[in-house]
């Protein structure tokens, strides 16, 4: 039938062309390039998700210079569509409605809010390709014939396989009593809800509305230990409506993973109480999400879950006991395919949940959806991801080889194990600058605009008070520290400053560096074993991805990308600067803020990506650190503080170098050089 | 790899053969030929379900004259196998641990407990094949390792697929929380249960045991209006353990079909009700027979249910009302499948619900499981198969071709509207003579072994009293009313009989026959009205039965199924003496019991028989009386009790022909012949 003496169709922006006989709805001519195209009323000129724009242009072999003779003129059905919903924007035509003449450019336009293709993300500009696994089908049903006695049901799949092409539907049970009064008050028209995720079964419909039902939605979560964050969106247009964030109220079980394991060991219902409490707080953000976007919950009709091991354990009801020893086994590692009515969310009762598969033992679906997200994966040159919370997970990766292990960092990154360490929470110190010829620090706290040394800012940060360093100023004030000579490359804190100082004082048995006097309360203050607690925490992240970048056989990572509010707030120069990650070129370490929840949307909108992370994860080498002799090593190694001021001038015109101790070289080396200075621990 | 020159394996009762090379597992051979032999081990030699009779025989081309030669010597796993489980029977061989090592011939026994292969039906010699949806299949799973860190329901599923090739198995969400303590408690050896019904979906992990679990179970229930009925089968051997029966507790919302539609019309809750009811009574049965079997009710891992579409619909929670009036739309008429749990029903969290479809808003899943196991879609000849309750379902068909109408017969067939009917049960008169010189009857009732002239009958119905007459009761005393002259072939009680017989007395405007005198009651009798009753059921289930034979275009039916409790007590002779069916040969009118039971159980045994109905289904040609004006014209013809004398030589001898009634031939006929009498109506 088509031939090369058809008119050409070209659309854009992805190129795809071919040549299709005059008279074919636009529409079609995609479907049959795989050109992505919404329609929800099967093109019936009613839903009015197909437009697109027949661009102006000139092909040159065939000289055209004007559209109107290539798409066919405006229709009566778009003349109805426009009628009741309001104008088309300018250029834009039904394509179920408008047919070849001749060649075409056709574009699918982003920008609409009917049509809208793509999201952006918050914190990049890529874009999710949208292959939701739900599909909105609209049908008219034939109505009963004593004649043809099939049930109302029957009539409907049928309908559903010749416009949709969907055969051997799949049914959920609690669609069955409701079928009957759905198409009498549709008036025998309405739309199914499809889920077509293929892996994991038939098609399936999941939800039957009366009439044209032009929206469906999704959410996506991501559940971690302190907080649990969720996204609404559209699953037609893709926009992201509503976000919302809430504690996991299992904090209240215990602070930690670990001790949420502990729990479960030492109260019979432990597990049981716990689920409940996760269930229940993601119910509430559904609420939440819902209300903010004025979404009915029971329109919600997909959803992405991830967590980590521990997290994703007991959201699904699973005792995590076994992830608090070695071997760290999980009860299911793969990806999950469930129903919310079967683990108690409240959406619609057809919901499908999917979640993410988990890494490893340590490594969990949080882990694998930021992979998602950062994909070092399918990159050219090495790319790491680093994702901080009581646990590092690390991913090194490049196209044909990614690799992932955990660092048990602690939860000193996080102001725990730290005297004045606290939650990122209003009042709590983010930011640090040391003079290093005064030592006087100046601040700035979450919650205040001003530095400590601008105007304001003692008026403003009165209403919270100054009640701690939280993760990030800990960094900084690390960091700075270190620049300003206060502590040395092994983390000493220079005692000598006491002399002629009082910034620095004698503590104990150990020296202090006082950052800020409270007027109401003891000093904040960092302690020798606050830097020590820092150096472990560091070390542990650096010598796991040391060990991945060995496996590598890779001396130099080409990009970082810190994920997780850890990796969102702290400067990546400061974290160059203490060694946190290898070295890198600054503009290429990034912090990508909640890598997981984006992996999470991405899967919600685009079910190509669910495979695509199952398959990522099936190739992913698990490198467990506790069975690898040479992490102990490098994490001895990482101890010591680098010296980076060659690395970064700007923080060198403002600091003193620190006096570089009297050692021998090479005293202390093995046979390997010596990276990252001296490895004696504890000074 | 196989050829001719490999030595010959003929499997019987099947016949089917081939080549295989020395070494070659029988079990392996089987199923390369398609031979069906159990094993729920997969060829470990501990389940013993794969027991076959390697037996003695002689091929003339080889000259074989032993046995030992040709089949592999006692294996270790055999002796290991006998040692726990005691011996295998005499000649009796595992096929998985014994190998070919020359031309055998091989037997798969069908009369052991482990391994029987074919049920008999309670009332026929038909054999079922068992193909079930589920199997079960024991894996040894590897366990946890930190370096290839998969979970454990992942290598689970690696497993099962290696070993029994099951690929991207589906895993219901309850196994998720129970996955670690099973594989902990069978010390990593597991039996899994795999639904495997392919058009629901793609294979399923359903139940999950630890160690070798060599049982399952199923459930077949036909949900009548009266009587639910239940047999509890093992899926593994096809034996039925158990059957059960209780009334149907909807009663109590109304007698029949439509007074629960109407009570549901007029109650908000009464859908909710009855569904609750009649779920609560499945239930009660599931117990009852798994109580009787010893078998726990969580080994129940598949079920089979029928009823009528009201009965269907209230089942599955769906609102009746549209079957209460035209078009009588079924809110689904194809095959259901879902999850016990999702109806409320007490089995194994895993366990699947299939439905057989229904045929027609009046002719439902139960007329189709009929169907299924009397077959009229494959009879080389035409065949009736007839469900008598309220309604009579009839199905007429052979090979090709295959027609199913429902006609109202009322309920007088089953005691009502018969002044002095009643349901059968003890006391009821189910067995009627009546000498026609005397007039005088003999009677026998439910309950009582002998007949009413019969030694020691009064003392033994002393027990019940004679209470009324059922339903098989009321066909024999019109057919032999008939027979004795007492009615005419119009109907009519003949008024001249009372001046000579006390029996026949005037009662009020008509005469009515005195049945029995009852001592402490009115006399049991039959009124002129009961015999128009019976006239205009059996009228209309004739005419429906005669508008199939003629959308046939076939004069003649070969074969009658007479199917239910109705079918299974009337005797054949006085149906046809009243012409309830067409004329055939008596002994291939045969009642068939609970055919809808029958062939749910065959659903539940072979998943082929599902697919088997499902397209007879949508192939059978659905009439609707209440279209058809043909249905009218051979009801009114049908009124009369035809003449029939004559084929029924041995009653003949024992009657005085009624006096015909004189009339001029023709006068009143169309331009069709009468067939069968005159068709005054109300003489």
């Amino acid at each position: 039938m088509k031939n090369g003496m058809d008119p050409l169709i070209i659309f854009t922006p992805s190129g795809k062309r071919g040549h299709f006989p005059v008279g074919t709805p636009i529409l079609d001519a995609a479907r049959e390039l795989g050109v992505y195209i919404e329609s929800v009323c099967g093109g019936r000129g009613i839903c009015g998700r197909c437009q697109v724009e027949t661009q102006f242009g000139k092909f040159a072999k065939h000289g055209i210079e004007s559209l109107e003779e290539n798409a066919s003129g405006w229709s009566a059905k778009e003349t109805r569509y426009t009628d009741k919903r309001g104008p088309l924007k300018d250029g834009r035509r039904l394509s179920c409605s408008t047919t070849i003449q001749g060649p075409l450019v056709v574009d699918i336009p982003a920008d609409t809010v009917i049509n809208q293709q793509t999201i952006r993300k918050a914190v990049d500009t890529r874009i999710i390709t949208r292959n939701p696994a739900i599909q909105m089908c609209y049908v008219e049903v034939d109505e009963p014939d004593m004649h043809k006695p099939l049930g109302d049901l029957d009539r409907l799949k049928l309908m559903i396989e010749k416009d949709w092409g969907y055969s051997d539907l799949l049914v959920s049970q609690h669609i069955l009593p409701q079928v009957q009064q759905i198409l009498r008050d549709g008036k025998w028209a309405v739309t199914a809800a499809i889920h077509r995720d293929l892996k994991t079964s038939r098609p399936t419909l999941i939800a039957l509305s009366p009439g044209l039902k032009n929206e469906a939605y999704g959410i996506a979560c991501d559940i971690g230990s302190t907080t649990i964050a969720m996204h609404l969106s559209s699953l037609l247009s893709g926009q992201t409506l509503a976000s919302a964030g809430t504690s996991n109220p299992q904090i209240r079980f215990g602070e930690d993973v670990m001790s949420r394991v502990s729990y479960v060991m030492m109260n019979p219902d432990g597990q049981a109480s716990m689920t409940k409490a996760v269930r229940n707080a993601v119910n509430g953000l559904i609420e939440q999400v819902c209300t903010e976007a004025g979404v009915d919950p029971t329109d919600i009709l997909d959803s992405v879950f991830v967590g980590n091991p521990i997290m994703h354990h007991l959201f699904l009801g699973i005792d995590p006991t076994e992830l608090g020893g070695a071997p760290f086994a999980l009860a299911v590692s793969g990806a999950v395919h469930t129903w919310a009515t079967e683990i108690d969310l409240h959406m619609n009762e057809g919901t499908r949940v999917y979640i993410i598969p988990c890494i490893a033992g340590h490594v969990g679906a949080d882990a694998a959806a930021a992979t998602l997200s950062e994909s070092p994966h399918t990159e050219q040159e090495l790319t790491l991801l680093v994702d901080v919370g009581t646990n590092a997970e690390i991913v090194l990766g490049r196209e044909g080889r990614t690799l992932a292990c955990s660092s048990p960092t602690g939860p000193a990154f996080e102001g725990a194990e730290i005297s004045c360490g606290q939650r990122a929470a209003p009042g709590a110190i983010e930011r640090v600058r040391i003079d290093p010829q005064t030592l006087e620090p100046k601040i700035r706290i979450i919650g205040v605009e001003q530095w400590s040394d601008e105007p304001g800012f003692s008026e403003a940060a009165a209403a919270t008070g100054i009640t701690g360093i939280c993760g990030s100023g800990i960094i900084e004030v690390m960091a700075e520290m270190f620049l300003a000579g206060i502590i040395d490359e092994d983390g000493v804190v220079d005692r000598s400053k006491a002399a002629t100082n009082t910034r620095v004082f004698e503590d104990g048995r150990t020296f202090s560096y006082r950052l800020w006097e409270t007027p109401d309360g003891p000093d904040i203050r960092v302690t020798q074993n606050d830097v020590r607690a820092i150096q472990m925490a560091k070390a542990a992240l650096y010598a796991g991805v040391k060990l991945l970048m060995e496996k590598q056989d890779m001396p130099q990572v080409s990009k970082i990308s810190l994920a997780g509010a850890f990796g969102t707030f702290i400067d990546p120069k400061y974290a160059l600067v203490l060694g946190l990650v290898p070295d890198c070129e600054i503009e290429n370490v990034k912090a990508v803020g909640n890598a997981a929840g984006t992996g999470a949307r991405m899967a919600l909108l685009n079910r190509d990506h669910r495979r695509e992370i199952e398959e990522t994860v099936r190739k992913i080498e698990k490198i467990e650190t506790a069975l690898e002799s040479k992490f102990q090593e490098h994490f001895v190694n990482a101890m010591a503080f680098p010296n980076k001021v060659d690395r970064f001038p700007r923080l060198e015109m403002q600091v003193k170098l620190p006096q570089k101790r009297q050692e021998p070289e090479g005293a202390e080396a093995g046979d390997r050089p010596r990276r990252r200075g001296g490895r004696r621990r504890g000074g």
